[in-house]
Protein backbone atom coordinates (compact mmCIF):
# COMPACT_ATOMS: atom_id res chain seq x y z
CA UNK A 1 0.00 0.00 0.00
CA UNK A 2 3.06 2.33 0.35
CA UNK A 3 4.10 1.87 -3.14
CA UNK A 4 1.40 4.81 -3.75
CA UNK A 5 2.83 6.94 -1.62
CA UNK A 6 6.57 7.47 -3.07
CA UNK A 7 7.86 10.51 -1.08
CA UNK A 8 7.22 8.02 2.04
CA UNK A 9 9.03 5.01 0.50
CA UNK A 10 12.14 7.20 -0.75
CA UNK A 11 12.63 8.45 2.84
CA UNK A 12 12.44 5.10 4.32
CA UNK A 13 14.86 4.08 1.77
CA UNK A 14 17.19 6.71 2.66
CA UNK A 15 16.67 6.09 6.20
CA UNK A 16 17.53 2.28 6.18
CA UNK A 17 20.88 3.14 4.63
CA UNK A 18 21.91 4.18 8.52
CA UNK A 19 23.74 1.52 10.42
CA UNK A 20 21.53 -0.45 12.82
CA UNK A 21 18.44 1.17 10.95
CA UNK A 22 15.80 -1.83 9.50
CA UNK A 23 13.08 -0.96 6.99
CA UNK A 24 10.58 -1.45 10.62
CA UNK A 25 12.49 1.34 12.29
CA UNK A 26 12.80 3.26 9.20
CA UNK A 27 8.93 3.21 8.85
CA UNK A 28 8.58 4.20 12.31
CA UNK A 29 11.05 7.32 11.63
CA UNK A 30 8.86 8.26 8.80
CA UNK A 31 5.47 7.97 10.32
CA UNK A 32 6.99 10.01 13.07
CA UNK A 33 8.21 12.92 10.84
CA UNK A 34 4.93 12.61 9.28
CA UNK A 35 3.45 13.85 12.41
CA UNK A 36 5.65 16.69 12.93
CA UNK A 37 5.13 20.15 11.49
CA UNK A 38 6.94 21.05 8.59
CA UNK A 39 9.17 23.40 10.76
CA UNK A 40 10.40 20.15 12.79
CA UNK A 41 11.08 18.48 9.49
CA UNK A 42 13.01 21.24 8.04
CA UNK A 43 14.88 21.86 11.16
CA UNK A 44 16.20 18.12 11.03
CA UNK A 45 16.92 18.40 7.36
CA UNK A 46 18.53 21.75 7.79
CA UNK A 47 20.98 19.98 10.48
CA UNK A 48 21.99 17.41 8.25
CA UNK A 49 22.42 19.89 5.34
CA UNK A 50 24.89 22.01 7.80
CA UNK A 51 26.43 19.46 9.18
CA UNK A 52 27.90 18.47 5.54
CA UNK A 53 28.50 22.04 5.21
CA UNK A 54 30.04 23.16 7.92
CA UNK A 55 32.28 20.08 9.02
CA UNK A 56 35.59 19.26 7.69
CA UNK A 57 38.59 17.45 8.60
CA UNK A 58 41.12 19.10 10.58
CA UNK A 59 44.26 19.54 8.48
CA UNK A 60 46.63 18.52 10.75
CA UNK A 61 45.23 15.39 13.08
CA UNK A 62 42.04 14.30 10.92
CA UNK A 63 39.42 14.93 13.61
CA UNK A 64 35.94 16.84 13.04
CA UNK A 65 36.22 20.74 13.42
CA UNK A 66 34.37 23.60 11.93
CA UNK A 67 37.69 25.45 12.37
CA UNK A 68 40.91 24.52 11.02
CA UNK A 69 43.39 23.41 12.05
CA UNK A 70 40.71 21.90 15.69
CA UNK A 71 40.44 23.05 19.00
CA UNK A 72 42.91 20.16 19.71
CA UNK A 73 45.42 21.61 17.89
CA UNK A 74 45.61 24.69 18.84
CA UNK A 75 45.29 24.91 22.30
CA UNK A 76 48.21 26.23 23.60
CA UNK A 77 47.56 24.13 27.06
CA UNK A 78 48.43 21.07 25.51
CA UNK A 79 51.79 18.94 25.08
CA UNK A 80 53.17 19.19 21.94
CA UNK A 81 55.33 15.99 22.53
CA UNK A 82 52.91 13.80 23.23
CA UNK A 83 50.66 12.01 20.58
CA UNK A 84 47.66 9.81 21.03
CA UNK A 85 47.07 7.75 17.66
CA UNK A 86 43.11 6.55 17.36
CA UNK A 87 41.13 4.72 14.21
CA UNK A 88 38.05 6.96 14.19
CA UNK A 89 36.53 10.36 15.48
CA UNK A 90 34.76 8.49 18.12
CA UNK A 91 37.66 6.86 19.65
CA UNK A 92 38.94 10.60 20.21
CA UNK A 93 35.89 11.89 22.09
CA UNK A 94 36.29 8.02 24.31
CA UNK A 95 40.14 8.98 25.22
CA UNK A 96 39.03 12.96 26.09
CA UNK A 97 35.80 11.74 27.98
CA UNK A 98 38.55 9.87 30.52
CA UNK A 99 40.61 13.34 31.34
CA UNK A 100 43.42 11.33 31.14
CA UNK A 101 45.13 12.61 28.11
CA UNK A 102 46.59 16.03 27.63
CA UNK A 103 48.60 15.78 24.16
CA UNK A 104 48.01 15.96 20.79
CA UNK A 105 45.84 13.36 18.54
CA UNK A 106 46.15 11.91 15.15
CA UNK A 107 42.56 10.36 13.67
CA UNK A 108 43.64 7.28 10.97
CA UNK A 109 40.01 6.94 10.11
CA UNK A 110 40.30 3.15 9.83
CA UNK A 111 42.88 0.61 10.76
CA UNK A 112 45.40 -1.75 8.26
CA UNK A 113 43.03 -4.48 6.86
CA UNK A 114 44.36 -6.39 4.33
CA UNK A 115 41.76 -8.64 3.48
CA UNK A 116 39.72 -5.64 3.13
CA UNK A 117 42.70 -4.04 0.86
CA UNK A 118 43.25 -1.34 3.46
CA UNK A 119 47.25 -0.49 3.49
CA UNK A 120 48.89 2.41 5.45
CA UNK A 121 47.90 4.56 1.93
CA UNK A 122 44.24 4.17 2.64
CA UNK A 123 44.73 5.70 6.00
CA UNK A 124 46.00 9.07 7.57
CA UNK A 125 49.69 6.74 8.21
CA UNK A 126 51.54 8.84 5.80
CA UNK A 127 50.41 12.21 7.12
CA UNK A 128 51.35 10.61 10.77
CA UNK A 129 54.72 9.93 9.58
CA UNK A 130 54.91 13.34 8.20
CA UNK A 131 54.29 14.84 11.51
CA UNK A 132 57.16 12.52 13.16
CA UNK A 133 59.77 15.09 12.63
CA UNK A 134 63.15 14.63 14.56
CA UNK A 135 63.57 15.71 18.18
CA UNK A 136 59.85 17.23 18.22
CA UNK A 137 57.76 14.21 19.51
CA UNK A 138 58.62 12.01 22.51
CA UNK A 139 55.91 9.52 22.85
CA UNK A 140 53.16 8.03 20.79
CA UNK A 141 50.14 6.53 22.03
CA UNK A 142 48.46 3.93 19.83
CA UNK A 143 44.37 3.74 21.02
CA UNK A 144 43.72 1.85 18.41
CA UNK A 145 41.00 -0.74 18.70
CA UNK A 146 41.60 -4.15 20.66
CA UNK A 147 40.63 -5.93 18.00
CA UNK A 148 42.99 -8.15 14.69
CA UNK A 149 42.99 -5.02 12.68
CA UNK A 150 43.55 -2.31 15.39
CA UNK A 151 46.35 -4.82 16.69
CA UNK A 152 47.96 -4.99 13.29
CA UNK A 153 47.71 -1.09 13.17
CA UNK A 154 49.08 -0.70 16.47
CA UNK A 155 52.15 -3.08 15.34
CA UNK A 156 53.24 -1.56 12.33
CA UNK A 157 53.05 2.00 13.68
CA UNK A 158 55.56 0.64 16.23
CA UNK A 159 57.83 -0.60 13.86
CA UNK A 160 57.63 2.51 11.32
CA UNK A 161 58.18 4.72 14.63
CA UNK A 162 60.52 3.89 16.58
CA UNK A 163 63.43 3.41 13.96
CA UNK A 164 63.17 7.46 14.50
CA UNK A 165 63.79 7.19 18.42
CA UNK A 166 60.42 7.90 19.35
CA UNK A 167 59.07 5.76 22.38
CA UNK A 168 55.88 4.27 20.88
CA UNK A 169 53.28 2.90 23.66
CA UNK A 170 49.74 1.03 23.61
CA UNK A 171 46.99 1.32 26.13
CA UNK A 172 47.48 -1.47 28.25
CA UNK A 173 45.34 -4.30 28.30
CA UNK A 174 43.50 -5.62 31.42
CA UNK A 175 40.19 -5.86 33.38
CA UNK A 176 37.83 -3.50 32.93
CA UNK A 177 36.90 -1.31 36.01
CA UNK A 178 33.73 -2.31 38.05
CA UNK A 179 34.30 -6.03 36.18
CA UNK A 180 33.73 -9.68 38.24
CA UNK A 181 36.53 -11.83 37.24
CA UNK A 182 34.13 -14.52 37.35
CA UNK A 183 32.60 -12.81 34.00
CA UNK A 184 35.40 -11.85 32.21
CA UNK A 185 36.57 -13.89 28.91
CA UNK A 186 39.81 -16.19 29.18
CA UNK A 187 41.80 -14.33 26.66
CA UNK A 188 41.60 -10.94 28.78
CA UNK A 189 42.54 -12.28 31.97
CA UNK A 190 45.32 -13.86 30.24
CA UNK A 191 46.57 -10.47 29.21
CA UNK A 192 45.81 -9.25 32.69
CA UNK A 193 48.04 -11.61 34.61
CA UNK A 194 50.89 -10.85 32.01
CA UNK A 195 50.61 -7.41 32.41
CA UNK A 196 50.46 -7.56 36.30
CA UNK A 197 51.67 -4.43 38.09
CA UNK A 198 53.28 -4.62 41.53
CA UNK A 199 51.43 -3.27 44.37
CA UNK A 200 52.87 0.03 45.64
CA UNK B 1 34.71 18.21 22.94
CA UNK B 2 31.46 17.83 20.54
CA UNK B 3 30.75 21.59 21.76
CA UNK B 4 33.31 23.00 19.82
CA UNK B 5 31.15 21.71 16.46
CA UNK B 6 27.78 23.40 16.67
CA UNK B 7 26.55 22.09 13.57
CA UNK B 8 27.57 18.20 15.20
CA UNK B 9 25.89 18.70 18.19
CA UNK B 10 22.50 20.16 16.23
CA UNK B 11 21.96 17.12 14.37
CA UNK B 12 22.24 15.07 17.33
CA UNK B 13 19.51 17.38 19.08
CA UNK B 14 17.42 17.09 15.98
CA UNK B 15 17.94 12.90 15.72
CA UNK B 16 17.17 12.32 19.83
CA UNK B 17 13.72 14.06 19.13
CA UNK B 18 12.75 10.87 17.04
CA UNK B 19 11.54 8.16 19.41
CA UNK B 20 13.60 5.08 20.54
CA UNK B 21 16.61 7.16 19.80
CA UNK B 22 19.09 8.29 22.26
CA UNK B 23 22.15 10.55 22.58
CA UNK B 24 24.30 7.09 21.84
CA UNK B 25 22.82 6.78 18.94
CA UNK B 26 21.83 9.82 17.70
CA UNK B 27 25.91 10.34 17.52
CA UNK B 28 26.47 7.52 16.01
CA UNK B 29 23.46 8.34 12.96
CA UNK B 30 25.43 11.62 13.00
CA UNK B 31 29.22 10.29 12.39
CA UNK B 32 27.60 8.28 9.92
CA UNK B 33 26.53 10.96 7.81
CA UNK B 34 29.59 13.12 8.03
CA UNK B 35 30.55 9.67 5.98
CA UNK B 36 28.41 10.15 3.62
CA UNK B 37 29.39 11.85 0.38
CA UNK B 38 27.50 15.75 0.28
CA UNK B 39 25.02 14.09 -2.48
CA UNK B 40 23.77 11.50 0.00
CA UNK B 41 23.35 13.60 2.71
CA UNK B 42 21.68 15.89 0.25
CA UNK B 43 19.19 12.96 -0.66
CA UNK B 44 18.65 12.08 2.92
CA UNK B 45 17.52 16.02 3.43
CA UNK B 46 15.61 15.73 0.53
CA UNK B 47 13.51 12.55 1.08
CA UNK B 48 12.47 14.12 4.46
CA UNK B 49 11.15 17.99 3.20
CA UNK B 50 9.51 15.71 0.27
CA UNK B 51 7.36 13.58 2.64
CA UNK B 52 6.32 16.63 4.10
CA UNK B 53 5.64 18.75 1.04
CA UNK B 54 4.03 15.92 -0.96
CA UNK B 55 2.07 13.92 1.53
CA UNK B 56 -1.41 14.70 3.15
CA UNK B 57 -4.23 13.02 4.98
CA UNK B 58 -7.11 12.18 2.47
CA UNK B 59 -9.65 13.78 3.01
CA UNK B 60 -12.40 11.15 2.61
CA UNK B 61 -10.59 7.84 5.32
CA UNK B 62 -7.72 10.40 6.72
CA UNK B 63 -5.07 7.86 5.61
CA UNK B 64 -1.93 9.45 4.13
CA UNK B 65 -1.80 9.79 0.44
CA UNK B 66 -0.34 11.78 -2.42
CA UNK B 67 -3.61 12.48 -4.11
CA UNK B 68 -6.77 13.40 -2.49
CA UNK B 69 -8.65 11.22 -1.99
CA UNK B 70 -6.51 8.53 -1.65
CA UNK B 71 -5.87 5.07 -3.83
CA UNK B 72 -7.72 3.24 -1.67
CA UNK B 73 -10.91 5.39 -1.33
CA UNK B 74 -10.91 5.71 -5.27
CA UNK B 75 -10.00 1.88 -5.89
CA UNK B 76 -13.65 0.73 -7.28
CA UNK B 77 -12.89 -2.85 -6.72
CA UNK B 78 -13.07 -2.37 -3.22
CA UNK B 79 -16.82 -2.85 -1.32
CA UNK B 80 -18.33 0.47 -0.12
CA UNK B 81 -20.89 -1.13 2.27
CA UNK B 82 -17.89 -2.28 4.50
CA UNK B 83 -15.56 -0.06 6.82
CA UNK B 84 -13.20 -0.86 9.04
CA UNK B 85 -11.61 1.62 11.60
CA UNK B 86 -8.07 1.97 13.20
CA UNK B 87 -6.45 4.10 15.05
CA UNK B 88 -3.37 4.94 13.12
CA UNK B 89 -1.86 4.98 9.17
CA UNK B 90 0.40 2.26 10.48
CA UNK B 91 -2.87 0.17 11.90
CA UNK B 92 -4.26 0.17 8.44
CA UNK B 93 -1.23 -1.54 6.41
CA UNK B 94 -1.61 -3.95 8.91
CA UNK B 95 -4.96 -4.92 7.86
CA UNK B 96 -4.12 -4.40 4.47
CA UNK B 97 -0.97 -6.66 4.91
CA UNK B 98 -3.40 -9.92 6.17
CA UNK B 99 -5.27 -9.51 2.44
CA UNK B 100 -8.50 -10.13 4.05
CA UNK B 101 -10.13 -6.73 4.26
CA UNK B 102 -11.69 -5.59 0.78
CA UNK B 103 -13.58 -2.81 2.04
CA UNK B 104 -12.73 1.37 2.83
CA UNK B 105 -11.25 2.10 5.88
CA UNK B 106 -11.32 5.41 8.32
CA UNK B 107 -8.58 6.64 10.16
CA UNK B 108 -8.62 8.00 13.41
CA UNK B 109 -5.53 8.97 14.28
CA UNK B 110 -5.77 8.11 17.93
CA UNK B 111 -7.86 6.38 20.66
CA UNK B 112 -10.10 8.26 23.03
CA UNK B 113 -7.90 8.61 26.67
CA UNK B 114 -9.99 11.41 28.68
CA UNK B 115 -7.14 10.91 30.89
CA UNK B 116 -4.89 12.08 28.51
CA UNK B 117 -7.62 15.33 27.86
CA UNK B 118 -8.63 13.41 24.21
CA UNK B 119 -12.26 13.13 23.33
CA UNK B 120 -14.16 12.60 20.09
CA UNK B 121 -13.28 15.91 18.81
CA UNK B 122 -9.94 15.29 19.25
CA UNK B 123 -9.78 11.93 16.52
CA UNK B 124 -11.86 12.17 13.29
CA UNK B 125 -14.78 10.70 14.90
CA UNK B 126 -17.28 13.40 13.95
CA UNK B 127 -15.93 12.74 10.47
CA UNK B 128 -17.16 8.53 10.85
CA UNK B 129 -19.97 9.73 11.62
CA UNK B 130 -20.74 12.03 9.18
CA UNK B 131 -19.47 9.48 6.77
CA UNK B 132 -22.24 6.77 8.12
CA UNK B 133 -25.09 7.63 5.83
CA UNK B 134 -28.48 5.63 6.73
CA UNK B 135 -28.55 2.74 4.12
CA UNK B 136 -25.12 3.07 2.44
CA UNK B 137 -22.85 0.94 5.10
CA UNK B 138 -23.90 -2.13 5.94
CA UNK B 139 -20.82 -2.76 8.49
CA UNK B 140 -17.95 -0.91 10.74
CA UNK B 141 -15.39 -3.62 11.29
CA UNK B 142 -13.42 -1.65 14.61
CA UNK B 143 -9.78 -2.41 14.28
CA UNK B 144 -8.51 -0.08 17.33
CA UNK B 145 -6.08 -1.68 19.32
CA UNK B 146 -6.42 -4.38 22.16
CA UNK B 147 -5.95 -1.75 24.62
CA UNK B 148 -7.85 0.28 27.09
CA UNK B 149 -8.14 3.62 24.92
CA UNK B 150 -8.45 0.99 21.58
CA UNK B 151 -11.64 -0.97 23.83
CA UNK B 152 -12.97 2.21 24.88
CA UNK B 153 -13.12 3.98 21.51
CA UNK B 154 -14.49 0.63 20.40
CA UNK B 155 -17.46 0.93 22.39
CA UNK B 156 -17.60 4.22 22.37
CA UNK B 157 -18.13 4.03 18.57
CA UNK B 158 -20.58 0.70 18.61
CA UNK B 159 -22.89 3.08 20.92
CA UNK B 160 -22.78 6.23 18.47
CA UNK B 161 -23.43 3.30 15.11
CA UNK B 162 -25.57 0.91 16.47
CA UNK B 163 -28.25 3.75 17.22
CA UNK B 164 -28.69 3.98 13.13
CA UNK B 165 -28.98 0.32 12.46
CA UNK B 166 -25.41 -0.17 11.27
CA UNK B 167 -23.92 -3.57 12.15
CA UNK B 168 -20.60 -2.85 14.22
CA UNK B 169 -17.95 -5.63 14.65
CA UNK B 170 -14.91 -6.05 16.30
CA UNK B 171 -11.63 -8.04 15.42
CA UNK B 172 -11.66 -11.24 17.46
CA UNK B 173 -9.86 -11.90 20.30
CA UNK B 174 -7.95 -15.33 20.94
CA UNK B 175 -4.94 -16.99 20.46
CA UNK B 176 -2.41 -15.53 17.84
CA UNK B 177 -1.16 -18.14 15.06
CA UNK B 178 1.68 -20.14 15.99
CA UNK B 179 1.70 -19.79 19.52
CA UNK B 180 2.21 -22.77 22.65
CA UNK B 181 -0.60 -22.31 24.98
CA UNK B 182 1.65 -22.47 27.92
CA UNK B 183 3.25 -19.34 26.92
CA UNK B 184 0.01 -17.17 26.51
CA UNK B 185 -1.07 -14.48 29.20
CA UNK B 186 -4.01 -15.95 30.78
CA UNK B 187 -6.32 -12.76 29.80
CA UNK B 188 -5.77 -13.81 26.07
CA UNK B 189 -6.91 -17.46 27.19
CA UNK B 190 -9.95 -15.99 29.26
CA UNK B 191 -11.19 -14.24 25.95
CA UNK B 192 -10.22 -17.19 23.71
CA UNK B 193 -11.96 -19.73 25.75
CA UNK B 194 -15.20 -17.21 25.89
CA UNK B 195 -15.18 -16.52 21.65
CA UNK B 196 -14.66 -20.50 21.38
CA UNK B 197 -16.01 -21.65 18.07
CA UNK B 198 -17.58 -25.10 17.02
CA UNK B 199 -15.36 -26.98 14.80
CA UNK B 200 -16.92 -27.50 10.89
Amino acid sequence: MLDSIPSFTRLVTELTKFPGIGSKTATRLAFFLLRQTSAEAEALAGAILDLKRHTRFCSVCYHITESDPCQICTDSARDDRLLCVVETPQDLLAVERSHSFRGRYHVLHGALSPLDGIGPNDLKIPELLQRLQPGEIDEVLVATNFTVEGDATALYLARQIQQSGIRVTRLAYGIPMGSELEYVDEATVNRAIEGRRKID
